[in-house]
């Protein structure tokens, strides 16, 4: 079975490439590196010294005897989608490629322009061509976990049958997602999937991912190997953030009084959802939806965990709350998403948090150099709402 | 009170500026002309022969002794948004500039892709704008009553309560929009609107509108008053089409069954409608939703008003169905969209709607020529799933 992984050169994207092609897959990877750039201009590195592209796929070939596909070009330009899907004709494809920070798009109007049009065209372009040329391809698109907001009502995996006024409906769950342009353009992205999907019988899965943590893989075995890992304000992902700050001695910063839950899975578990959700499609014409992530800890508990590891391995992490740059409710009383699908199809989660943070503080310690000349990048800079 | 109409050489734009200039209000409108562009693409033109923007102005000046100011842009340029919102201060935003057609965006990928980066970036650059120079401006932007799309449950204004799994919650109503993407980059706008209400304090209404029919208002004292009329099938609406029909003695063409359902206003009760809103602001941080309509006919129960008031005036319109090109469930069994707010604030349609078809029929009739030149583009070519 031939996948395409739109992404391919991304934190998620390049892991699920390499076990893919390690489980039998036929895997052609897609990329424009734009990901690089964006960390650059914001005057961060990956704390990892992850390789080239050509460097990356040809140490895979050493270590594994074989072969990832690997085309240059950018979603946005339809020619290019069309020719590649032409030319590789995947039986599915999983898009991980969209700008993926919350921060990013807050910091003026042409990263809030930049990130929706980015997204929304990235995953117009893929539908159309998909119907096109592929149309019994499977899509499997990254959405989030925070389109859903975080309602006080149980949140189903995508549907839910209601009764209102004393009629009864099964509709889509209203998305009321997280306070920033981002998180909204993986809510606009999953109403254009479910339109094609109806419109055109073309078949999807829209993974609503938690926040995801983790330095590697089965497949991390060499430095050649390695993935991606941003720690800074704009790119890093909570617990990421807290890893470096750990390592480096900083303070662990948490934004607001840290009472926010966020569901969370590791990079581990994420590329074997990702993995059950290729081998299990949908039917033509279905929008399937999965709540993709395995525990639920508030800001402030992820903090305590960190602490508790780090100081485990000799470090000595404290922990702060800073003023919270994000607009966005901290006090939540209720917060109940339903995850049933995915351990259906036999999704077990291989590690504990805290053994996934020992894993990272043992890896991150190794490139302390490479965290410590980016260490003023960790504080957050981009307000929701600056005064 | 000085108001900004974006969109204002379209078919309501330039009706509304007239109605608020003649009521008191400092009118600004902006525009592009790409209406006029589209229309022209696909190889119609506006049945009444409308005037230069330029020429417009004049004549209302001459007719009623006041002035519309009026500035040339494009609202995805936000060094112009940004301009325009510094020169004029607007104390109200109605924002109508946007491609407005679901077949002209079920065209092709560039077709899809322009009136969805067309439609979110002109609102995001207009939010950003409103944030930074006139925090307290009143945004009103025009929405569609498709964004709901055939619930089997009452449609409320925007929001609603629900018990779910033994808790409740007020949640957006869920929004499962008509079959294209046209309606959904209104759904996708009102989310980024209710957004920046909540993140920056803005104020919106958004306006969940249904289908306009009519040739003129009361402010139509003169040809060079006239506003622009589309019966060509991708840019006429269902009554605007059928009456063009009637008059050049073609069969008014049915979509399928005519069974599907749909919310309807004048022309007139629109603009009345309009102007109630600006005057009735919601508060600071308020995201409010109006359902904006009059009257719900299905598409057959239309076709049979037209013939019936054709008759009346001499024509023999017959009816006939054809092979309906877009894809849409048209058995829908329940269709009941609360529309309350705007009767509290005194709405009161004017007119009947086959007052009002007498009125579309006898202007139309005045320009036979034109409707024939283009006599050709009234059945559909857009298809949804071409075959």
């Amino acid at each position: 079975m031939r996948v395409l992984v739109a992404g391919a050169d991304g934190y998620i994207g390049f892991c699920l490439c390499m076990h893919l092609a390690n489980n039998g897959f036929d895997v052609v990877g897609v990329d424009n590196f734009s990901r690089r750039r964006w960390v650059a201009e914001v005057g961060s590195h990956s704390a990892t010294p992850i390789r080239s592209m050509p460097e990356r796929l040809m140490a895979f070939e050493r270590a594994f005897g074989k072969k990832i596909d690997f085309e240059y070009g950018d979603l946005r330009d339809y020619g290019f989608v069309h020719y590649v899907l032409g030319k590789y004709r995947p039986e599915a494809i999983v898009h991980l490629g969209e700008q993926s920070s919350a921060p990013y798009s807050m910091m003026d109007v042409d990263h809030a322009v930049f990130t929706q049009t980015n997204n929304i065209v990235g995953t117009l372009n893929l539908l159309h061509a998909v119907r096109a040329i592929v149309p019994d391809c499977h899509l499997v698109k990254m959405g989030s976990m925070g389109e859903y907001g975080m309602p006080n009502i149980d949140i189903p995996e995508g549907f839910f049958e209601i009764e209102y006024m004393g009629r009864r409906d099964t509709l889509p769950f209203p998305k009321h997602a997280f306070t920033d342009w981002y998180h909204w353009s993986k809510v606009h992205d999953s109403g254009n999937i479910m339109l094609a999907c109806e419109i055109w019988n073309l078949k999807a899965t829209d993974i609503m991912q938690g926040v995801v943590y983790g330095t590697r893989t089965v497949d991390t075995l060499n430095d050649s190997l390695l993935t991606r890992f941003d720690f800074d304000a704009v790119f890093g992902t909570v617990l990421n953030r807290f890893s470096a700050q750990a390592v480096l001695g900083q303070k662990l910063s948490i934004y607001g009084t840290g009472r926010q839950r966020r569901p969370l899975i590791s990079l581990k578990d994420a590329i074997q959802c990702f993995s059950l959700v290729i081998e299990n499609p949908p039917d033509k014409g279905q929008y399937s939806v999965f709540n993709q992530f395995d525990e639920i800890y508030s800001v402030a508990e992820l903090a305590e965990k960190v602490k508790k590891v780090g100081e485990k391995l000799g470090l000595s992490p404290e922990v702060e709350c800073i003023e919270n740059p994000r607009s966005e409710e901290e006090n939540v009383g209720y917060y109940n998403p339903v995850h049933e699908k995915l351990y259906k199809l036999g999704f077990k989660p291989e590690h504990t948090l805290e053994e996934e943070l020992e894993t990272m503080l043992t890896d991150l310690t190794k490139h302390k150099p490479r965290l410590n000349e980016k260490k003023d990048k960790i504080l957050p800079k981009v307000w929701w709402n600056p005064r």
